[in-house]
C-alpha cells in the first residue's frame, strides 16, 4: 500500500496553476471564512460555524442549516489544510486551529459528532442513514482531519475523528444489536481509507470495507429503517434505490445510476479499497463503471449528471447539452475516481478523463476572480430560456455568489489547492507524471523540477535537481490527444517508449542537471460526437491542448445557433492581449451564419449562409462577460460529396 | 352578419375525410357515450352523466370528476349534433334527447347549471371564475345547443341555455351588486356568440362583449377574487395573470401568453366579436395575436403551446421539438380563431394555418382506428426518453385510450364531425371553398359538388348541379405552397386571378352542368425553418400538399438522429399498397445514415456517411405501429459550397 502523494511536496508555480492557486489562498478562502461565520451580508446565511459553537455549549441558540451543514466546515477545514502547504499562513492555521478546538468540544463523550443531532434531534441519531448524512459529514471530517495532520503535523483533528470511527463501527455493523445500514450518501468510505492509509488504523480499513461490501445487498434497508423510525427528513424515497446505488450489491453494478456525486465518491472508494485489498472483483466492477461513465454519460467537458431532478446520471448516449446538470462537485468526484483507478493500473485514459474534468468542467464552476460558483456546468446556454422556463431552471446564466447547499464552492477550493496530488504518483519505484504541471516536485529518491508551458503549449522539460543512487523510472503521460510526442534527454531523442497505457517510461540512473523534454503541436482539434448521442448530432466541437472551446456571444453575436463551422475553416490561435480573458489562447476562423432569406417562419427557400468571423474561447472562461448565449458544439458545414 | 356555414349543407364523400367522418360516427362517438356512462371498464371513471343525473335528482350519489367534468357531456353532444348531420341516426338522436332532458332537469329554478356546484358547493357558485370552469363549462354547453338544434331543429338545449345566460348575466358584469369578473378559461364568449349568430339574441352579445371587453381591465381581480372568498380549489395562482391572458386588456395583447387553449379561445372570440361589431381595434389585436401565433410560435404541424408546465406559450422562436406540448385542443382553437379570421376578412393565410393544423397537429390526436387519443403531439418522440424522463413525461409513445381529464378526445370529434362548417363560406354573394374537401354542397344560390383527388393530389373538380339566376362569384382558396395552379372553366383555361389574398375570384352566371377544374403538381418540398429556431438549426421537413412528414423507426430503423437528408435527394412518392397505411402516399429515398467509425464516444474521425434508404409517412399516422422514434426535423447534407 503506498502513501497518497502528499500536497506539501510539489510546489506549483507555473503560470496557469499557481496563481489559481493564490486566488484560492488568498481570495477564496477567506471569503468562505467569512460565509461560514455569517460575516457576508446579502448572501444565504450559513451558520455552520455557530451550530459547532452551540453544539460546544460555547453559544446559545438553534442549529441553523442543511442536516448535512457540518460537511461545509469539514471540506473548508481540508481546503485550508491545503492552502497551508501552497501558502503557510501562521494566522489562518491559528484560526484553523481554534475552529479544530471548537469542534473538538462539540464531540459527545461516546465520540459522536453532528452538530443537527446534538443540538436538534439528540434522540434521533442513526436513525436515517438515507437522509441524514451523519456519515457523509463524518468522511468529510475525516478527510480535513487526514489533510490537516499531513500539513501541519497536528494530531487534534485526527484524534477527534478516530473518536467518530469508534462510535460508528460501535452502532453499525452486521453484528447483532448494530445497525446492518450504509449511508444514503457516501464519503465515508473515502474519509476512512484516507485514515487507514495514514495511519494504518485497521478498524477504519474494516469500517470501510464494511460501507462498501454493504451497499446494495439489502436493497430494501432504506425502506425498513423508514417504517421503523416513523419520520422523515426530506420527501427522499426510501425506494428509490438508484439515486443512492443501493439497488444491487456494488460488484454487480455495471452502468452509473443515480446522484452522481453519490456515484462518483462510491466509485472512488471502490477502486480505492480494490487497490488496498487487491480484490480484483471489486476492481473490474471499478472497470465496468469506469467506461459506462466515461464512455457513455460523460460530456466532452468531463461534466457528468445529465438530469436535474436526481442531480443524475440517464442512460447512455442521453446527453442534452442545455439541460445538462453536469454539477461542479460531480466532475471533482470524477477526478477522485480517476485518481484511484490510476493508483489501481497506470493508464493514460483515467489521466485523460482527469486532465478533461480539470480543465473544464471543474474549473468553470469558478469565475475567474475566484468570487462566484457555478453548480451546473451545461453545454449551452440560452438566455430567456436558460434558467427561466420549465426543465431549464436549474441553468444558470451567470454564477451566483454563494449557494443554501454550499457543496461545489468548498469543493472547488480543495480540488484546485490540492491539485498537487493529482499531478504525481511514486509507487513501486517509479515516479508518475499525470499532469504537467509547473513547479518542484519531491521524492523519496528524486527532487524534479518541472518548467511547463502547458496548458497552452505543449513543451515540457523535466530538470533532474538531485543526483540518483540507482535507476528510477520516470514514467511521463503523454495524452491520447497527442498524435507526436518528441522525448528527449539532455537534447537527445529518444525513442518513444510510449506503451498501450499511455506512458512514456524512461528509466536510468538520473544525474543532477539531466533534462527531461517533452514537445508536442497543439493543433485546433475538431472531435466529434458517436452519433447515437442525439443533442450532437451533426455538430462538430473544438478542442485545443487539453481544453473544450466554446462560442459565447460576447465574441459572435446573438443567435449562436445560427453559426457552423466549416469543413474546410482555417484556425488561426492566438493570446487575448488583454481584458478578462488576457493571456488565454482564443481560436479565430471565418465561420458561416445562417440567415433567413425571406424572415418567414417557414419557408422553402434555404436560408443563406453569410461569412462572418468567429471565435472561441476555452470552456471554463465562458460566462465571465455578462449573460450570453454560450455553446460547446456547433454545425459543421460540410464541403461537397466526393 | 352571416350566420355560420351550416354542417347539414355539405355532405363529405371524399375518400379521405368521408370514412373520418363515419369512423366518428360510428365507433368514436358511440366510445365516448360508454365512456360518459361508465361503462367502459379499465379507464378513468368519468362520471359525467352521473353527475347531471344526480343534479337533476334522478339518482343519488356523489359529484366525482373535474370541476368542469359537465363539459365532456358538453362537447359530445356537440358532436353527436354535427354527427347526426353526417349520418342520421334516429336511435343516437333519441338517447341525446334524453340526456338533454337530464341536463333541463338538472337545472336550477335561476337557471343556474353546473352539476359540481348544485350537488357539492352549493354555496360558492360564481365565487372562483378562476380555477372553477362554471362559464366555461356553460361556453361548450351553448355551441352544444346551437349545434343540436341546427341539426335536429330541436330547441330544448337552446331554451336551457337561454336561461343560463340570464342566470349568468345576473350575477356577472360591471354593474353595482354584480360580479366584474371574468372566467378563467376562456369559452363561454364563443358560445355566447354562437347563440347570438343563431338567435339574435342580444343579451347573449351583450354578454360576450362585456367578457371580450373586461378580460384584463382589472388584472387584479382573480387575486381579489381569491381573497374576498378564501378558499381555492387547485393550486393555481390568482397572479399568473397571463396564464389565463388577463395581464392587460385584449387590445393591448400583441403577444401570445399562458394556456394556448385559453389563448386561441379567446382570440377566435374576439375575431368573432370584431367582425359582428365591426370594431377595428379589435380586429387589430386579432392580427397582431395572429402573426404572433402563426410566424413565431406555432410547430410546422400546427402545434401550438411549446410548454408542458402551463399547457401553453413561451416566446418568438422557441420551438422545441421533443418537449412540445402542442395539445390537440389548441389546434382545434387555432383552427377556429383560424375560421373567424377568415370571416373577418378572406386571405388564404388564415385558411393555409387551418388545413395545416388539421392535416397534422389535429389528426395526430387520434389512432387510425379511432381508439386512442393524443393529448400532446410533439414532432420528436425518443423512446427511454419521452414519457420517462424528467421535462418529458407529457411526451407519450403512444395514444393512451382515455383521460382523466378528457377534453381532447370529444373536441377531435367535434372538429372532424363539424369539418363541413370550415370548408365552405357563403357571405357578401361569394361562396368561399377554403378547403379543398370533397362532396356535395348547398348554398342559397347553388349547389356544388366538388369531387377531389386531394389531399394526396391536386386535382379539384367543382360541378355546378343547379342553373343560377344571376352571377354568382365562386373564389377557391389556393394554397400558398401551390407554385402554379391551372384553373379552368369547362375545360377552358383561366387566367389565374389569384390575388394578394390567395383566393380565385370566378364570377358569372353558372348554369347546370358547368365545371370549375384546379389542378396543381404536388411535389415534396423541403421547408426549412427560421434560424431564430434554436430547435431546428441546420434541419430540413418534408411536406408534400397539406401534409408535414415524418420520419419513423418502423420505417427507418434505430437512433433516427442519425439520418441526414441529402440536399440532392431525388424523392420518390407512392401510396402504400396495405398494412396500417394503406393508400397514403408516402416520401421514399436515398439518404444518409452517420455512423461512428470507432465506437468512441467523443473522436476527431468524423463519422461515416453510409447510403440508406430513408422512408418517411405523413405526420398525423405516426405512432400507429408501435413505440418507435420520430422525427419531423433532420438536418439536411448540404452538397458542396459553390
Amino acid at each position: 500500500m503506498n502513501k497518497e502523494f502528499d500536497v506539501k511536496n510539489f510546489e506549483i508555480t507555473d503560470a496557469f496553476w499557481a496563481p489559481r492557486q493564490r486566488l484560492v489562498s488568498e481570495t477564496v478562502i477567506p471569503y468562505q471564512e467569512k460565509v461560514l461565520n455569517d460575516e457576508v451580508p446579502g448572501i444565504e446565511k450559513s451558520h455552520a460555524l455557530a451550530n459547532f459553537r452551540i453544539a460546544a455549549g460555547m453559544e446559545d441558540g438553534e442549529f441553523y442549516g442543511m442536516v448535512f451543514q457540518d460537511s461545509d466546515v469539514a471540506k473548508w477545514l481540508e481546503g485550508v489544510a491545503y492552502s497551508l502547504c501552497v501558502k503557510p499562513d501562521p494566522e489562518l492555521e491559528r484560526r484553523a486551529d481554534e475552529i479544530i478546538r471548537i469542534i473538538a468540544a462539540a464531540q459527545q463523550p461516546d465520540g459522536y459528532l453532528d452538530t443537527y443531532f446534538i443540538i436538534k434531534e439528540p434522540d434521533r441519531k442513526f436513525q436515517n442513514l438515507q437522509e441524514c448524512h451523519e456519515l457523509y459529514c463524518a468522511g468529510h471530517m475525516m478527510e480535513a482531519a487526514v489533510a490537516y495532520y499531513e500539513a501541519t503535523g497536528k494530531d487534534a483533528l485526527l484524534k477527534v475523528m478516530q473518536n467518530v470511527v469508534d462510535c460508528i463501527d460501535s452502532h453499525i455493523g452486521t453484528e447483532s444489536g448494530k445497525i446492518p445500514g450504509v449511508p444514503g450518501h457516501e464519503e465515508i468510505e473515502i474519509g476512512l481509507l484516507r485514515m487507514y492509509r495514514l495511519t494504518g488504523e485497521k478498524k477504519a480499513l474494516k469500517l470501510a470495507a464494511y460501507f462498501i461490501n454493504q451497499r446494495g445487498v439489502n436493497p430494501g434497508f432504506f425502506d425498513e429503517e423508514t417504517k421503523t423510525r416513523g419520520w422523515i427528513q426530506w420527501e427522499n424515497s426510501p425506494h428509490d434505490t438508484e439515486y443512492n446505488q443501493s439497488f444491487a450489491p456494488v460488484r454487480q453494478q455495471k452502468a452509473a445510476k443515480g446522484h452522481s456525486v453519490r456515484a462518483m465518491y462510491l466509485y472512488a472508494a471502490m477502486a480505492d479499497y480494490a487497490e488496498i485489498s487487491g480484490d480484483r472483483s471489486l476492481a473490474e466492477a471499478c472497470e465496468a463503471l469506469w467506461n459506462d461513465v466515461t464512455q457513455k454519460q460523460m460530456y466532452l467537458t468531463g461534466g457528468i449528471g445529465q438530469v436535474a431532478r436526481w442531480e443524475g446520471f440517464t442512460h447512455a448516449y442521453d446527453l442534452p447539452n442545455d439541460t445538462a446538470y453536469a454539477e461542479t462537485c460531480a466532475s471533482i468526484g470524477l477526478v477522485m475516481f480517476a485518481k484511484r483507478m490510476l493508483n489501481l493500473r497506470a493508464d493514460s485514459k483515467y489521466a485523460d478523463v482527469m486532465e478533461r474534468a480539470l480543465y473544464n468542467g471543474i474549473l468553470s464552476g469558478m469565475q475567474l476572480d475566484g468570487k462566484r460558483f457555478f453548480y451546473v456546468n451545461p453545454l449551452e446556454v440560452n438566455p430567456g430560456v436558460s434558467g427561466k422556463l420549465p426543465g431549464y431552471e436549474h441553468v444558470l446564466t451567470k454564477r451566483p455568489e454563494w449557494f443554501g447547499c454550499a457543496c461545489c464552492p468548498p469543493n472547488v477550493v480543495r480540488m484546485i489547492a490540492s491539485l498537487g496530488k493529482y499531478a504525481w504518483d511514486e509507487k513501486d519505484g517509479v515516479i508518475y507524471s499525470h499532469l504537467f504541471v509547473g513547479g518542484t516536485a519531491k521524492f523519496e529518491q528524486a527532487v524534479i523540477r518541472v518548467e511547463s508551458s502547458y496548458p497552452w503549449e505543449g513543451h515540457i522539460r523535466y530538470y533532474f535537481e538531485k543526483s540518483a543512487k540507482k535507476a528510477i523510472c520516470l514514467a511521463v503521460r503523454i495524452p491520447s490527444y497527442v498524435k507526436n510526442a518528441v522525448i528527449s534527454i539532455n537534447e537527445e531523442n529518444v525513442e518513444m517508449q510510449r506503451n498501450d497505457s499511455g506512458y512514456a517510461y524512461l528509466e536510468r540512473v538520473w544525474e543532477r542537471g539531466d533534462i527531461v523534454a517533452v514537445d508536442f503541436e497543439m493543433p485546433v482539434r475538431r472531435t466529434y460526437c458517436n452519433p447515437l448521442v442525439r443533442a450532437d448530432e451533426n455538430c462538430v466541437a473544438l478542442q485545443r491542448g487539453p481544453f473544450v472551446y466554446c462560442f459565447e456571444g460576447a465574441d459572435n453575436g446573438e443567435n449562436i445557433q445560427q453559426l457552423r463551422i466549416p469543413e474546410e475553416a482555417a484556425f488561426s490561435v492566438s493570446a487575448e492581449p488583454d481584458g478578462l480573458l488576457k493571456g488565454m489562447k482564443v481560436i479565430e476562423f471565418e465561420g458561416i451564419r445562417a440567415v433567413s432569406q425571406d424572415g418567414e417562419l417557414y419557408s422553402e427557400i434555404r436560408p443563406e449562409e453569410q461569412t462572418v468571423p468567429m471565435r472561441a474561447i476555452p470552456y471554463f472562461a465562458w460566462g465571465n462577460r455578462g449573460e450570453n448565449q454560450m455553446r460547446v458544439w456547433l454545425p459543421e458545414r460540410r464541403k461537397g460529396k466526393e
